[in-house]
């Protein structure tokens, strides 16, 4: 495997993984077109990996009142609340392309106060960074405006625990000195070509 | 279930749990003589309970250079830092019951630089608390006390993802106000009784 | 006097320290049946444990609208905020025999606002923080909600003193090592069994 | 002028400006293809504009021992730390152009900790951002690493003046909302593509 | 020049300066009877010198919604918050000659929340500070009381470029240790003696 | 008695004073020529007072390793981090009077770091501004520098002791929104006229 130095930590050979680790890296190759350096620096630790995934996918992929590109904006926002280069850089190419907003991620990674998103997505950004950098202090009334907004309580439990998530994920990600592929970049900025009609 | 209210969610009804979950609580029960709350209160979203004891188990159960008392030590001094009712209660009674000193759950729910603990421990935990509060800013310098301790690198990894692993924790728990139960209090503070020989 | 190292500077032989201050501490050996090692610690500056405890019991001991247990839960709630190793161990254990709550020390420790308070202790604690660790920024609005909980003007000089007067002595605690006494941990924890009918 | 909203305060006229300033936009205009929203937002008070851009200009064009690259790294790893939304993602663009490097303004932006930078520009935006977030701890010893880095006294100056006057940029740009243009985001994102050979 | 050490810059010789230069610090020697170090230490980069008085006077010296005592007390309150010696102790100079209260300057230098201030003026630096220190997050509700007070949008743009300028300044004081001249610390203080009627 | 409103306390009158507490308030006035509102605020609660002022004594008044003037130096200095207007523009006028340093008071006021002291004097007061702001993080290390500087561990009990009392004087002004006397402004700012010699 030629990824690039990309942790702290030696990275395993694709081969010598676990068959099911390995076949989620290779889906996950063959729909993105690269592995993101977060399954290949997880992977030496099968257990972990799949309990990282497991709890991943239960929250960003099932169904939920949040939209996909509202629990990437969490991420990025929270994400950047600690600095953390591998998620804001990884999921600010996710916020592009699911919100189909070129500049958002940009915007979130700043300073989500002044993003291009809509006033239920401030009220969640609110609690989402108060929970991530302050959670001693979240109280009751810090649920209302999401629930005058329109959330409902599996809403704001889909929210809190996206946030909760990324604290996990960000420290992994401090530990393991964990990079972001160069393919993260540019990922989301230019128009998507339509295929010409044939 | 007659769990006093210990969470701003409702608790789900044991017997209505999908089994794998019920069977879990069950055996915790038979174990501890009650059920935490943790289990209460996160059995609501069976795929994300499944995931968080997956990792809990991974991290926490394992064979590791850490002693299980050390790794409960990392749970509640990271988790006094973000001021987390249930996690320094519940695992301050871990604390004291794997590390046989009824007093230093207490000292490290205060202040881990004033706790009984030796050099190397102090040392994990200032790498602990570095990653629990300024993950920003954690850098190859701060590997080098844990290695001249004697930590392995997988040690390091060991400690690193508890902290993380106790990030998302203590978020779930402010999400949800999830309180500890009543039986943790006590627990370990009393010397344990041998029974009389027959 | 064999107390065990609990302090950075040398502690008084109890025979050799001023009549009235050697007075002070056998009386309270005799109610605790230990010298807790604030008296032993400072016993060495008479002039300045005389007026240390003279100012402590002007505050603690006299009759005031806030109870005893209120006094010892504003020491707990900012010792803990200063993370004062002496001062929330042992006032933890005054806590748990004044409000005759085993769990609530513990609580404070860690966070006040998901203790077992109610709404006036939690405006009273409210004020007790902002002023030990903000105190720049009290102000007139400040003292409105204790007084809509019904404290008077005399009660609001008790919190504040109380709370001034334990920014001191955590100072001192961190000056000296200040170390709790192992008796402390377990006071208050077990329910007091009544002597049997005679 | 049909710039859109990008500013708290009204956008003057591009007409009714004084010549000096319309003047100063044209050419940018001619150089950059748009107006940078800065120039816009600023040039309804004449002196204060004129007075800025000699600033800017005295600093960021003029011979350095800085390369210009490095001087745009300063402004977006401080801006960073003001969460400023303009400038990161203006001068965002500045850095990728200068630096050729694609990937440093987005890594600036989280972190410089973790950007592609040579020790050397460690250093250097270490002292920026202390004296950026931090001026009242800046002492001799802090410029001792730059002068070991083989920085002069004069490029040192020219770190922190332009360190200072983004303290200032940074500080117009929330006071007037100022907003990034959307020009910008893609700015240096894309290898040139040299002319065909003719 | 016999100007003591007040920089870690050398001082120039006061015959080899521009014309313009000289000229501009002649003329203040003239009027306040001694060279405050600001121009000193800044007349090294003729370039920034002339931008930064451009500047300064564009904002103190015009006419404006807010008095010259007013902005003097911007200067000194947000200075005050980023500890600047040289700011602090000049401009309070400036607040005591302008405001003809010799007590308010040492009252901003501490707390301006108990300086001898109105209402109006509490709202001016309530918003200054936070802009001087918090700037991502103030926002379009942050100009309210402003706008309540009798503030005009002018006015506002004022108290902000203010702020703005002297975050630059403060920083050029940290960075060269910039100090203030004797001169200044007892300038104000005295009442003026009216000359004896002739 | 015409006090000007100092406190948010109603201020007692003197006669009705207990007898200790009005001769030492006349004593001071006789001394100083004004009565410092500490006591004027403080008088209202006569066992308090007579702690305070015992425990001020015993610290400030007794033979020491420190001068008076390096005594008042920690008073300024550790106020100012509080940002306390009482104590910092109170004891400002004891620090220039005990230092015969009429400029002394506003360095100290505004940021020791730059403040005309000595290396030794620096060292006392890196200590007591980790003790009176971040007291939880002191440790064996921190009185490294002082035993090097030359200060014995009374001495540095001393230090440490100032910082205490005075992180509960600034607490107790906070609480009373006590202010300081006219009449210390100026004093100690103006060179002592000898008188004329008969």
């Amino acid at each position: 495997m030629s990824i690039p130095p990309s942790s702290r930590y030696p990275i395993p050979v694709l081969a010598e993984l676990p068959e099911d680790i390995r076949q989620r890296m290779l889906a996950v190759q063959e729909k993105a077109g690269f592995i993101p350096n977060v399954f290949v620096v997880l992977s030496r630790r099968p257990e972990e990996f799949r309990a990282f995934f497991a709890y991943h996918d239960a929250l960003m992929e099932k169904e939920s009142g949040l939209s996909k590109a509202e629990r990437e904006m969490i991420v990025v926002a929270t994400s950047a609340a600690n600095d953390c280069h591998y998620c804001v850089i990884a999921h600010g190419a996710l916020v592009r392309i699911r919100s189909k907003n070129p500049r958002l991620a940009d915007q979130l990674a700043v300073n989500y106060r002044s993003a291009e998103i809509n006033p239920r997505q401030r009220v969640m950004l609110d609690f989402a960074l108060k929970l991530a950098v302050d959670s001693a202090r979240l109280e009751d009334a810090d649920f209302e405006p999401l629930l005058a907004a329109g959330f409902s309580w599996e809403d704001i439990w889909d929210i809190g625990a996206i946030t909760a998530f990324f604290a996990l994920s960000n420290r992994l990600a401090a530990l393991t000195g964990m990079r972001a592929n160069d393919e993260f970049y540019l990922m989301g900025r230019l128009p998507v070509q339509k295929p010409p009609a044939s």
